[in-house]
C-alpha cells in the first residue's frame, strides 16, 4: 500500500479522518485545559490564558471550544464516563459484594489519576449552563445508585459491615473528589499507589470485622 | 440595680458593649450570608442577593461587611477555628493515639455541622484575597501537622496500623470537606450522627485489627 503523501500540515496526516483528528486536539486541549484550570481557579483562568499555556491564538482555540464552560463540561463529562467504565468492570467481578466494592474504588482512582489527571476543576459545578449540571448530575446519580446498590449487596451477602449505603458512598467519594484538589501526578504518591491506598482504606472501614462476624 | 433605660433600638439593650453588639450582629450575618452562597454558590451570589435574603438594606449590611470576599474569608476563619477546638481538645484526652485521633473527627465534624452549618462556602478558596489565602491555608497546615502527628503516635503506640499519616489525613478531611456540600442540618443525618458515624470509618480503616496485632 503506497504511502499517503505528505502535506505541510503533518498533523493531519495520521490516517485519521477530519472528525477523528478534530475530536483527537479537541480532546488534548481540553486535558491541557483543564490542567491550568486546577492550576489557577476555573474563575481566575481566562480562555485567554489557556491560549497562551498551550501555545496556541485564541481564534485557534475557539476552533475546538467556543467558552469555558464547555471546556468545563467536557471534563465532567470524561469524569463521569470514567465512573461508568470503572462500574461496568466492578459488577462484571465474580466475588463478594465487599471484593466488587474494593474494585470499583481501585479502578475509578486508577482512572481518574490517570491520563486526566484528577483535575481540581471538577470542583466547579456552580459554573456549569443548567442543562448541562442537569445531565452531569443525572450521570453522577445513577454511579451513586450503582455504587449503593453493591454496598447493599455486600451487606447482604455478609462480606460488609451493617453500614448506610449511602454515606459511605458521601464519605469515599467525598476523599475521592477532594482528592483531585491536592494530587499531582508528579507528586508523593502515584496514581496506582493512591488507587490502592484509597481502596485500602475503603476496604477496611466496611469490612465485616472476625470479631464481628 | 435600676434597668437601663430603654432606646428605640432594643437590640442595643443586651447588656453589650457596642463593640459586642457589632461583633454579635456582624457574626450572624455571616452565617445566614454563608447559607445563602452555599444554596446558590459563592460567584452566583450577590451582596444584593445576600441583602434580599437577610431582609437588610444593602447600606445596612455594607456597616458590618464590605464584600464578599470579607464573609468568605470570616467563615474559613470560623472554620479554622473550630478545627484549632477540636484539636485542643483531642490532645488533651488520655488514651490511645487511635481513641484521640476518633475523638478529634468526632469533634471536629460536631463543631462543623453545629452551629455553623457546615457550609459549601469553606469549599471555595479561589476568590480568597492572596494575604487572606495565605492566612488560611497556614492554619490549615497547623491542623494537619497536628492531625498527622496524632496519628502518628498512634502507630508509634500500636493502636494504629501502618498508615501514612499524611494521605490518612488527606483521605478523612476530603469526606468532611465534601460533606460541607450536601450536609443539611434537617436532612437525613443528623450533625451527631455525622460526627458518629464518620469517626467511626475513621476509626476502622486505620485501627489495628486483631488478625494483625
Amino acid at each position: 500500500m503506497p504511502a499517503r503523501p505528505r502535506r505541510a500540515d503533518a498533523w493531519k496526516d495520521a490516517g485519521q479522518s477530519r472528525d477523528e483528528q478534530f475530536a483527537a486536539k479537541r480532546a488534548a486541549l481540553i486535558r491541557k485545559a483543564a490542567r491550568a484550570f486546577s492550576a489557577r481557579g476555573f474563575y481566575n483562568t481566562s480562555l485567554d490564558d489557556i491560549a497562551a499555556e498551550l501555545g496556541v491564538t485564541k481564534p485557534a482555540l475557539y476552533y475546538y471550544v467556543k467558552n469555558k464552560e464547555e471546556i468545563l463540561y467536557a471534563c465532567h463529562l470524561i469524569s463521569n464516563e470514567l465512573g461508568a467504565q470503572a462500574m461496568n468492570f466492578a459488577e462484571s467481578l465474580p466475588g463478594s459484594g465487599l471484593d466488587r466494592v474494593v474494585a470499583l474504588a481501585r479502578r475509578y482512582v486508577e482512572l481518574l489519576t490517570g491520563e486526566f489527571g484528577a483535575s481540581a476543576v471538577l470542583m466547579e459545578f456552580d459554573a456549569l449552563q443548567p442543562e448541562n449540571k442537569k445531565t452531569i448530575v443525572a450521570g453522577r446519580n445513577r454511579f451513586d445508585r450503582r455504587f449503593r446498590a453493591l454496598i447493599a449487596k455486600g451487606v447482604e451477602d455478609g462480606s460488609i459491615r451493617k453500614v448506610d449505603p449511602k454515606l459511605t458512598v458521601f464519605f469515599f467519594m467525598g476523599s475521592v473528589n477532594w482528592m483531585t484538589r491536592w494530587f499531582r501526578s508528579d507528586g508523593a504518591f502515584s496514581g496506582q499507589e493512591m488507587a490502592d491506598r484509597f481502596s485500602d482504606y475503603l476496604r477496611e472501614s466496611i469490612k465485616v470485622r472476625s470479631d464481628q462476624a
